[in-house]
């Protein structure tokens, strides 16, 4: 077990007034204990209690560790595991559970009344996993190097006739090379006026000379997400694409130079609108600047006009400001940004510099 | 809409005594609209009602066909989408929802009081999909000669040295190249005594003589899935080797012949495990004969010793009979197969001899 992350999700529990949560998903326990289970439709389970009565429910079937730093319940397939889960819980208190628990598993315990209530308090978790600790940022650092690195690679791939499809399927073999272990999303690839639906995946489509290319790309290192997105021009680019170009990157660069501790989400998201607004492209921008990233590629928490939050020490999240423009281009600059003590880390390091590929 | 199967999960539901039907499983409304929506984390569900009041809850973001053959009910990420649907249930009837559905929207329909009870009513889907109509019966032929054209080609990269991984991405540009939409699950690849453990992942075990290779694959066409599994020798074969491989293969012929309606699948299982036992290799038979496949790779319904059920025209099931030696080798051969009216049909054509390839 991680104890601070134990002891972070606690305490947050406390401002839910629970003494008991019961999580099943598995990304969250993989959190709490540092050990990846995928169950599959196999019930699996960390219960956590104020009083240190901390019990992970786990099937025979699946190895794990001796050393997991918590009680383990074993099952088997053939055994009633929702009765050991509800020989567990307090009865006379209410059970914070995470808000992905799927219905099989949620319904018995309400049926034979496990708690006293049933609060959905993923709160807790997510709370807790939107502040980093050191060990996170260092996966996340590294998770964006990589990316950095695929970046650069897949570049020297653009050359007139190239489908978006092709580029999708060299980025991942260029993610295996450099020994990710996986994607933190399938990679979008977009020339030309494909760059301005929101809804585009990469299909034949060719490139040709006069295209904006947008790569929207991330992989992961030890489950932790990168994602990075460029837009480039092949061969050669137009007044009017440098224009947006630049509004963009102006828009992306002012709004990571004010990430700070303590400043509003909604005031970075504010900045980036202003600048892309001010030069007339406002009604393009048609998305929030911003959302948390880790062990999902989308966390709890986003960079809005909406947020009421404030930046604190340990949160990670994108500032990806766009423009898009109907049967034209779009342009997309995003670097994930590290909230830290006095300023901010920005995690990639691929250049922004408007780039014309020859 | 599909009429016959929204017709027949009504008739299930009757068997439940249900009136009302909420479902939030993408792949089972799929199943049943015909159309793909994945929504994340967004609220996206199918409201079913004996007295024909169905309707579809879909965000504003998603694009829907009009002619979906349903009532659509749209809404705002910032609207109360829950207090449409608590407006759309009769709360004096208990409400049938689906296994899958998370913690999230079930809460708040229960604290609301949206029905007079909450049931588990995946029965209800679960058994129509083990049902496959004529349609999807032609979807899985398809995909299974997308999987015996894709298992032939593979065949051609058994060189020595190569790694499992490279046979694992080999695999995916084939079946890329063969039109296939996706995979049904990561294409398996154990050489030697990799194959016989039952949690092996291809890594980087390079090919030798005298290895056999276990090759567990498939993709989907439209959605639904293939599945299939040889096991070649590479180079020489020893008379164990060959022992055990017609020992398997006969299993599997075997329970596939017994395949009829009517016949338990109970039944199947004991076939093909009392010809592996015969041969002093029961132990080594370390799961159930086989599992039922459609939309996913593993769907409700199993042919084990433990099925209390009973074939019948329409399901299509995998026949998996292996033998398993720790430090030696590991041999399965499996089919998918379909009941027809009066017996069985294999979708699986690739050839099953012993195979040792040069």
């Amino acid at each position: 077990m991680k104890q601070n992350r134990v002891e972070a999700v606690l305490k947050n529990m406390e401002s839910l007034n629970l003494s008991q949560i019961l999580i099943t998903d598995p990304l969250a326990i993989f959190y709490l204990t540092g050990r990846m289970i995928k169950p599959f439709e196999r019930f699996y389970a960390l219960y956590l209690n104020q009083n240190g009565n901390h019990k992970i429910f786990i099937n025979q079937l699946e190895t794990v560790p001796e050393d997991l730093g918590v009680e383990k319940v074993r099952f088997t397939d053939s055994d009633s595991y929702m009765d050991l889960v509800i020989k567990t819980t307090d009865h006379t208190e209410p059970l914070g559970i995470d808000k992905n628990m799927p219905a099989r598993f949620l319904l018995p315990l309400i049926d034979q009344k496990a708690a006293s209530g049933f609060v959905n308090a993923s709160l807790a978790l997510d709370q807790a996993r939107a502040v980093k600790d050191i060990q996170e940022q260092e996966l996340m650092r590294k998770a964006s190097h990589l990316n950095d690195m695929a970046m650069a690679e897949i570049t020297h791939f653009f050359k007139e006739g190239v489908t978006e499809t092709d580029l999708a399927e060299q980025l991942k073999k260029i993610y295996r090379d450099l020994g990710a272990d996986g994607l933190s999303f399938e990679p979008l690839f977009a020339f030309g006026s494909n760059a301005a639906s929101g809804h585009h995946w990469p299909d034949d489509t060719r490139l040709k000379p006069g295209d904006c290319i947008l790569v929207d790309i991330g992989c992961t290192w030890e489950g932790y997400c990168s994602d990075m997105t460029r837009t480039f021009f092949y061969k050669n680019v137009t007044q009017h694409q440098q224009e947006v170009y630049h509004t963009v990157l102006k828009a992306n660069e002012e709004a990571e130079k004010a990430v700070t501790p303590g400043i509003p989400l909604s005031s970075l998201d504010q900045i980036a609108r202003g600048i892309i607004t001010d030069k007339g492209y406002g009604s393009a921008f048609t998305h929030r600047l911003g959302h948390f990233i880790g062990l999902e590629d989308h966390e709890f928490g986003d960079v809005s006009s909406a947020s009421a939050d404030r930046a604190v020490p340990g949160n990670i999240f994108s500032i990806e400001p766009g423009v898009y423009l109907e049967n034209d281009m779009g342009v997309r600059v995003e670097d994930l940004v590290l909230v830290t003590d006095h300023g901010h880390e920005i995690l990639n390091h691929f250049s922004k510099e408007l780039t014309v590929i020859d």
